[in-house]
């Protein structure tokens, strides 16, 4: 999509370690507008595939994926990272976090998935595909399917989009980037 | 408002320790219609108070707080309990939670608050105050006017609205409980 490829191409920052620094539209302050308008986007690419329910994890996709909700009249699921002292009966998988450098388990009750569902997975970055794979673990353990993923930013150049779409998913990025330079340039594909 | 009052009558749980649990359709999974309509009702309440930016602490509000951003065409600022890898200059404060039973730190950067700025604060919760009160701190550190906050459910005995009342801001709840009892009943104001 031109709108955030342009935006990208404007404000983001490349910074090192290969991270595509976004904090200034995308996830610290937020462009609301242009989220819509790629909630806007996934809705005509997925609006024929039943979508029943909207999933993502916290924390930095749920902006894009309450406004993906809102836009198909679903309920939104968010997988969290934390269980509260509230006990509940989980379904919960683990993730390694590329941006941040950690391990974390992502957790969503049983009681919001069901089968017969067919989820969209909704996040804002795709690189090496553990968030969106532990995503896919969840929603089939509880024995709902998965129809896609509609993703703000892929890198193409890590492989999680490849790693996914051989899993036979369909996977609907917005700017897919190839490459990130020192000298802080962006290749997009 | 009648609507969210009605849906913790009908889906919310009363947990030991004095805990409202709405992880059904409020912060878990998320009835996203049901927080629109809590966004409308606070862009009705704040819409002559020239807000510039909506601005709130994750996670659990951002969801709520991206539907206002929407509605008021401003950008939503989201005050991070992490910093990543990615060096920034941040604005911190402490907060304790009262769900979680712990403290941490939150963090904003000071690229996304300006002098000038008018600040309209949203929140799920408020309980004792100790979000709202960081968030302020936060806002008014940057130079930036706290205009009012829109809080989906205030647990009134707990005081926090008092407190922030009393220090000159505008609260706007949306339901206001005056006590959870341990045999499961929920008193609204």
């Amino acid at each position: 999509m031109k709108l955030i490829e342009e935006r990208i191409k404007k404000d983001g920052k490349v910074l090192p370690g290969n991270v595509l620094k976004v904090d200034s539209f995308l996830n610290h302050a937020v462009d609301v507008e242009l989220i819509n308008a790629c909630a806007e986007e996934w809705y005509k690419l997925f609006k024929n595939e039943g979508v029943t329910k909207v999933m993502t994890i916290e924390t930095s996709g749920i902006t894009m994926a309450t406004l993906t909700a809102l836009k198909f009249n679903v309920p939104l699921i968010i997988a969290k990272k934390t269980r509260t002292k509230i006990s509940e009966s989980y379904l919960s998988t683990g993730v390694v976090s590329y941006t941040h450098g950690r391990s974390y388990q992502v957790n969503v009750c049983k009681d919001y998935i069901e089968k017969g569902d067919k989820i969209l997975l909704i996040d804002d970055f795709l690189a090496n595909g553990s968030a969106l794979k532990a995503l896919i673990a969840l929603a089939e353990e509880a024995g709902a399917e998965v129809v896609g993923a509609g993703i703000a930013i892929e890198k193409t150049y890590q492989g999680g989009a490849q790693i996914i779409a051989k899993l036979g998913y369909r996977i609907e990025s917005l700017a897919k980037i190839s490459s990130l330079s020192d000298d802080g340039s962006i290749e997009f594909c």
